[in-house]
């Protein structure tokens, strides 16, 4: 993500600035001028320190880029009556020395605590572990602790950054798990050549881990990596990528029918840009019984016989568009109900949206740049989603993989099944109270702390009446 | 551990049991007659409950085994007027679900701060780790986090039970890292075949943390392993069975001959049992300026051109021993000043101890019985030691690693070098007061809060002296 793409000021360039003002009228007013001057975003002020002549204020300003964050700075500098002490970048900042910390679950204050926790007695539950080894999911962290694997090969829309670049985001998701569900997460950023390599590391630590979640996997390895390890481990293993965005995307689909009236089981669906997101797409609408889905890439529709067909694509082309009906993606489009872009910014025009089905619903999921925007298709569509917060309707997996996994411990699940996804979707689109339910709202807010509880419900259940529970 | 080994009644098993007590004179008095009578030890009562008629409680009982819990509570459910509802294992609950957990450090509140904490702001985080690779020292858990590594082959003294079963140890290792140091521990125990499999997997996963502690692996292989990781890795590892010992080994030794009006300078030392912890003290005490030390084993001295040494001994043989002195340990400890024991229990008799120059130094560590016990050899020892907590001057290398890490940490250092080994020892001796060090008293108490930041401080400074800090 480049500067010139944040045409806003925004959080994630957020600075700090520790000031002193001269104690005297309209010394804050000529500060707040000089930084309204330059763009840059007042967001917060805090810190009234009254010391004779002089205040002391931290001040919190959101910028545009780096570059206007030195603007900013500069244009404080230029204040006579203003002193700038220091400042800093509240991203950077935030991400110092990590955004995770392991702390105890039991206290070691004293030699009884510690002959418990650790020597002498740990040996007992060594010794219980040694012979009979599922009581390790009852007296280890594996009970409730998820590896959060990377090979940094796909990160964000970054690309192959390599495993430490890719590490502050694993952290993020294990902050996530956390404050979502309560699941311990561990990042797990591995420097492997292969995807044999990974599977080979990761079967060989998962007897620390209760689960793994897969991350930022560069397709096609991702798919073979999660086979592998579905196969060969009895704990679950999800590749959030690609199912975490199914899930959702899922859910605001159920939603998003009810409100134009249709139904699933009558729906036509083209999902353009064929790369993990949308092969898991496509699996889990086939699943949930929507008819008829086709992929589409830059090429146009993908269809059997149509050659060059990558692992994916190879998989749309067997599974779906059985009429095997080719064609650009403006022609595909025409008449179908749901367009589902995990593509590229601008692919989808007016025009195609005015060609489809009434009451079209577009999920348009590109980041940060959506493959049509919002205020494009006002008035002409019937449910409009985006990837991005300041949208309504923002088809996050934050909302997804907490509860997911959540379920699948309480379950103690040897595996997360199509099932399990499904339940997840229809717990997820419940989360949306049906009489609140409209085009701005079929998909539940991040921070509504019920939907995880939802989720895990629903995912548990379904371990159970899917035969994969263990509790 | 086996029951047998343990003599009193003790916290470890340790067993809580909820009661409800008829409401009149004298029912707790019968109470607690009838747990004594069958030898439980009640450590606490509490929880008191007055229901009408009835009292409840909650009582933990100290037991001798688990046989022996099982008749305390037989004991307790033979009496008419007290009525049991539950009890459980003490120590087995304290484990439930594992001892540690993951939290955020950052909060996830709201939008703005997801922005920063994840995306989109965590991309700008990430893009400056891959511009910069040595950012993520900075910007990550890698900061502060170490790997507390085992493959489960050598653990306490319960042998190779696999890496499930070694989880609880490692999970406590992390409690202390944490706890005594504020250093992130993070247990990794691995399912490998070989040391060449160990190495692999921890260079692959390596990026994730900035330092391996390296814990119940069984020698020799520990040994490659060590050596190769510290040849691979440009961040600290340590195997603490080994150097952990070894350190709090030298600083009870350097306040022993201080209490006994010696110098290490002048010292012929005896180390029975040349395993991993033997050959780390061996190494340890000649880098501290001990001019004589002799290594034994149930065949005797190791001298240079003894027959059928494997690797550690093989050490012995090159680097000590210059007289190549042979014969057994009663003929070898004749003389000598100190005897540091890391074998097994009653090896060393009294006639030994009396054979010993004046003011013998007996460093008696086999766990969980000594070498010899030291109410065998009170009035003839000049200080005694050994590797229990019930007894005075306790070595256990708690002292240690979490102080090594935390200062390794602090400088940012490549490597823990001899030199901070030195200097950890040489903190940890020093946190006894000079004013009330004597032959009870030569090591400090875990529970002394000072001690790892005496240590940290010591092994950061001598970091810098010796090169490897990079801050």
């Amino acid at each position: 993500m480049t500067d010139e793409h944040i045409a806003a000021p925004s959080t994630q360039y957020s600075i700090s600035i520790h000031v002193t003002l001269d104690n005297k009228p309209g010394v804050l007013g000529e500060l707040a001028t000089a930084i309204g001057s330059v763009g840059g975003s007042i967001f917060a002020v805090d810190g009234f320190v009254a010391k004779g002549p002089a205040l002391e204020r931290e001040m919190v300003i959101n910028c545009r880029s780096v570059a206007h964050q030195a603007e900013v700075v500069a244009a404080v500098e230029a204040i006579d009556c203003v002193e700038l002490h220091d400042w800093h970048d509240r991203t950077f900042k935030m991400h110092e020395g990590g955004k995770i910390e392991v702390l105890p679950l039991c206290p070691v204050g004293d030699r009884d605590d510690l002959s418990m926790a650790y020597t002498p007695g740990v040996a007992r539950v060594c010794n219980a572990i040694a012979d009979d080894e599922s009581l390790a999911d009852v007296y280890t962290v594996r009970k409730n602790t998820v590896a959060i694997v990377s090979d940094g090969t796909a990160v964000l829309g970054l690309g192959d950054i390599g495993p430490k670049a890719a590490l502050p985001v694993m952290e993020g998701k294990a902050l996530l798990f956390k404050e979502f569900a309560g699941v311990d997460g561990f990042p797990i950023v591995l420097d492997v050549n292969n995807p044999d390599e990974l599977i080979e590391t990761v079967v060989r630590m998962a007897p620390t881990f209760g689960g793994i979640n897969l991350e930022d996997i560069a397709a096609p390895a991702a798919f073979y990596v999660e086979d592998e390890l579905k196969r060969r481990l009895d704990i679950p293993v999800f590749h959030d990528d690609q199912h975490g965005t199914a899930v959702v995307a899922l859910a605001a689909l159920e939603n998003a029918v009810e409100v134009v009236g249709k139904n699933l089981q009558d729906l036509t669906v083209v999902i353009n840009g064929i790369g993990a997101a949308g092969l898991a797409i496509g699996k889990i609408l086939l699943n949930a019984g929507v008819p008829t889905v086709i992929g589409t890439d830059r090429r146009g529709a993908i269809y059997d016989g149509r050659e060059g067909l990558n692992e994916a694509k190879q998989w749309f082309a067997e599974n779906t568009n059985s009429a095997k009906r080719a064609g650009s993606l403006s022609e595909i489009i025409a008449g179908a109900d749901v367009f589902v872009g995990v593509s590229a910014p601008g692919v989808l025009s007016i025009e195609d949206v005015k060609n489809m089905a009434a009451d079209p619903i577009i999920f348009a999921m590109a980041n940060p740049d959506p493959e049509i925007l919002p205020e494009q298709v006002e008035g002409i569509v019937g449910v409009m989603a985006t990837g991005r917060s300041d949208y309504p309707n923002q088809i996050n997996n934050v909302l997804a993989f907490p509860g997911i996994f959540r379920g699948a411990f309480d379950a103690h699940a040897t595996d997360i099944t199509e099932g399990m996804k499904l339940a997840a979707a229809r717990a997820i689109a419940d989360s949306v109270d049906p009489a609140e339910r409209n085009a701005q709202y079929v998909v539940p807010s991040v921070f509504d702390k019920t939907v995880p509880i939802k989720v895990a419900a629903a995912v548990a259940e379904a371990a159970r009446a899917e035969g994969v529970a263990r509790s």
